[in-house]
């Protein structure tokens, strides 16, 4: 058995993160720590884990951490992440971060869109951990970036039409509309049920940090540097993102092709699945899943195509994302602790 | 007091009619129909209206009906409202009708959008029935076709800047949201609670109905053909459409002369309101109104603009701007019976 | 005009206070009270009052206050209210309170629930605001405790019975569902969306401090010192309080006579619809309204009546049914400004 | 492997059942009837099992059916699952009947609440499928009646207190609140998303057909005749059982015995868990899950007790409770296949 370490327990990540690795059968959690819930049971933090996950979190200074696990989820916020995960991979341990701190190749383009970065030097030796497109380098990393949610979403997509060169690059949007459980456990009056029910909103346009992680792994995958239009929407579900994509293709191409190209792509992936022509994912159909799954539609009368992906944001957008990561990581079978059935209605 | 009929009480549309109109001091509901619940009172058929509205539904002959009102609302869908406005008209009535029927000058496009159409000698004379782009033309008309809901949330916010040629009208992209009240009141499995709620998808993509329409009032307003992306989703939430709006800029533009466009453009009208920059309009804060918030987003980055809109679909996409319009060709006040305040939260 | 003044206006309670009375063709919002946000707009605070309500927050000492209005509407937590309405009274001012400090006659019983009591004083005078019920004392008042949401949704339902002697006191249960806006706008991880939707509790089961309150109206209409059973529950909507209370029939009755007697004790009152046989209410029916719908059945296998009874727990459940008390404090019609449609859907 | 058929697939627990059984390592789905669906793939009928289950649903005589599987569930409604049932009995196959018709001991009170019952040769045998209380005949069973939601929810946390004769039965109320997926998948208006969502009501106040299946349930336990108060309330969530139970104790019993009394009673029961003292379960802590958790409370103030369950309607409520029968039948660990997490948030 792996022992594995939960950094940041208590918020919605964390307890995900608790959700999945309970059902792992390779993997104990050995450690799971909050500030805010020191001393208390996780389900008492989370009640529906009664009976099923019964460690108490700690509060603990990283001497006493590093040893009480083989790797570690670090599922604490950007800049907090960066001041912990040094030390883990210097006391020799796995880290998977799922903060932002360690996705970001550029420590400039970094500072200008958080703050400064204190923890430079680890920054080449991170990987992306999108195994879809990385899995080999995830396979050989002790550091691990976890993407985040709304970049998995917009590269998944993208990655087919970028690869093969049958997109303008100076013509991508990215329309984005998340579930409510990407804002975190954080007390807010913007996040209270009666401010997000029965209503809709974007946030962040044009500026969201999100945008120089989704730019840098694009550029990657077409070859050529390219900005995108990014703007984030708050749905009124707990769990789910559905992103929009529009490009101007490069060349005509018909349904047929553009269909056979996903699937191709794709068909050996079990974590994504391509919709039938005329069909298109609903967030609903992954949720508590690990799937992204991904429509595509050629609009003639624009010259557009438009790609619509899902994913749950708190799974293949964060924790399930990173247990996947570990799995490679360790030399487990990718799928392991991951094949739930998403939940629906 | 002006006698209004509702054709088609039963209906979202109708019962949000009723609402209206029975707080309307210069006009009495005098015929509702409705063929499914004929012989009931309106409020057995939405017993929010209770002591409200006591009228009953009937279900009538054109020829019985024409009789009992001044102006009708035509609540019905498309194809059938083409089968009763014609005899309404030539009995003397004014008619706004909400139904797609007569919004399409170019009997060609709406048959390639819909079906046959049997009325093409009422497009001519059907004004669209925008009333901040059209009002002269609605108060002399004696049919007004009621826009779409989808239209309504996409030329509001693009007239401005189409009016002042500032968008290359190639990269039209308009993202759209829309409350589930939009599919009717019909009984289908894709409308049920269970499997709506918590969820998002996409639908029509590239194929609404609407997208004609749009395409025709946009081309009008820039003075060039264009042809635009159109994508609806369907929101968890009854009421309110939110659509984002992407193109390219002709010209640099400054954040504050873009809010003071918009500050000019409609700072005379009382039912669009321009969110402040840095604030964005959530489709919570129209609910049951009238209104159609706006907010405008320059991105430098990419040298787009990104626009905001929401409105109530029952209200400002639907029955409210029906009677804004039905206000205007009577000569009341515009906005007599539509003072009411959104519902928040 | 009378000026009206909103103490404490940045809460639920607050907000909706504001948006009935900007409509209130009497009455002019002359200040508006926050701590929290002294110094903005009403609208900036509440996004849905733009361009209507524009008043500015003001952070004011008790001297500065009492000047500003000739009523008020103190809608600040309990505890805080008894520290401000003695001043209001002193200077002559007529007071609505929506807080809990003046609805319990017996200070012991206030204490046992609460916590000291400083103004006991004022607690003789204060007249419990319930207008169905207290109609002629609330005229002469110039303290009103406006009453509690809960309560309001049980002691409507079982007046008829109680004051008729048809029920054995001592089996009396209210079982009740709240919408989550009953929480207020204070930023607590127990009223987050992703806390509360798609889900539902019960909460303080045995233990919410509505119980007094309602054992004593309760006890004064029937004439005889009872207890009930009082269990909240968290529903995943923002308004709209059902509350579903069983009691002993003390004679036979028959479901017509019953209903008869309903509309008959009810038949007169504006804001009390009484459901036909078979029919029962839903909170969604008197969503955004002043009314209270009440179904009732007898249950003849268990010797049992159920009544069932929703309000808008924003408005007849606080800001509309104080602005009804101040109606009539004021001697307008007792309706005035409160006469909006149910919002369906 | 044991080969289990699905009857009646397309509904929400056909669904359900083959989300369930899908992950079960002793079982595969054979067979799949749907006559709505006949053709289609489930992954066609169910989006979400799309790369899970891809069966496809067939419209089968008898005849047919009996031969394609050793086990079968019949997830049809009432009236048709006694015309499937007998022949498959025949046929030497196992049962796990999800319907109403085989629950009822007496064809008397089946024909009271129901219609006429046209297999009651088959009443006797079949075994009231609640394995917590009657787990050794559900063993030996060939014929299983499923419990309906409702009396899984409200005998479950009675039976310590009637098997102990603790409570006055006279005095028994069940005040439930059930998910809209109890209402199935078929088109009708009332369950459409904008009728339900934001809303709560009441429905066939004291006339729900569960009540006898729960009085003759609670009668067993108790051993004494008796009748209950049973209110159904339809919740704006997808899944999930509330019910809060009230009853007269028959001696004072302190909170802490109270607990113990349920602790000890439940404590090996892998799929009960009690909630400790001070804390209420909630629908969205067994989302998914196949437990029923308990809080209880003993409020002295009214000599009652106050029991509060949840449960998902989906899961303990059916589909689970069917796997559970059918591991115990099949001679398999009870929990094979359900031991899922709950998904929460």
């Amino acid at each position: 058995m792996v022992r594995a370490g939960i950094v940041g327990a208590s918020g919605y990540t964390g307890g995900e993160l608790a959700r999945i690795l309970s059902l792992h059968p390779e993997v104990e959690i050995s450690v799971a720590t909050s500030r805010n819930y020191a001393g208390k049971k996780i389900s008492q933090v989370y009640p529906h884990l009664a009976a099923i996950a019964d460690i108490i979190c700690e509060d603990l200074q990283i001497a006493d951490l590093v040893s009480r696990a083989d790797i570690f989820f670090t599922a604490v916020p950007h800049q907090t992440a960066m001041n912990i995960v040094p030390a883990l991979l210097e006391a020799g341990k796995k880290v998977i971060d799922l903060s932002a701190d360690f996705r970001i190749d550029d420590p400039e383009v970094y500072e200008e869109w958080y703050q400064p970065h204190t923890a430079r030097e680890f920054l080449e030796e991170a990987v992306y951990g999108l195994p879809e497109i990385n899995r080999e380098k995830i396979a050989a990393a002790r550091l691990v970036a976890n993407p985040g949610c709304y970049p998995t979403s917009i590269i998944l997509p993208l990655a087919p039409l970028l690869k093969n060169g049958l997109l303008d690059t100076e013509t991508l949007i990215a329309d984005s509309k998340s579930g409510t459980s990407g804002a975190g456990r954080s007390a807010q009056v913007g996040s209270l049920f009666c401010e997000v029910t029965d209503g809709f909103r974007a946030y962040k346009v044009g500026e969201h940090r999100h945008t120089p992680e989704i730019e840098q792994e694009l550029t990657k995958l077409s070859g050529k540097k390219l900005t995108l239009s990014f703007t984030p929407h708050l749905l009124p579900v707990s769990r789910g993102i559905l992103s929009t994509i529009y490009g101007k293709l490069a060349r005509n191409i018909e349904q047929e092709e553009l269909y056979e190209l996903y699937s191709s792509f794709y068909g050996h992936e079990k974590f994504v699945r391509i919709c039938r022509p005329g069909t298109f994912p609903a967030t609903q159909y992954v949720r508590g899943s690990n799937y992204c799954d991904i429509g595509c539609k050629v609009d003639h009368r624009t010259g557009r195509v438009v790609l619509i992906s899902v994913i749950d944001n708190l799974v293949k957008g964060a924790a399930g994302q990173a247990v996947q990561n570990m799995n490679i990581v360790c030399g487990f079978e990718e799928s392991l602790g991951l094949d739930t059935v998403p939940l629906f209605p």
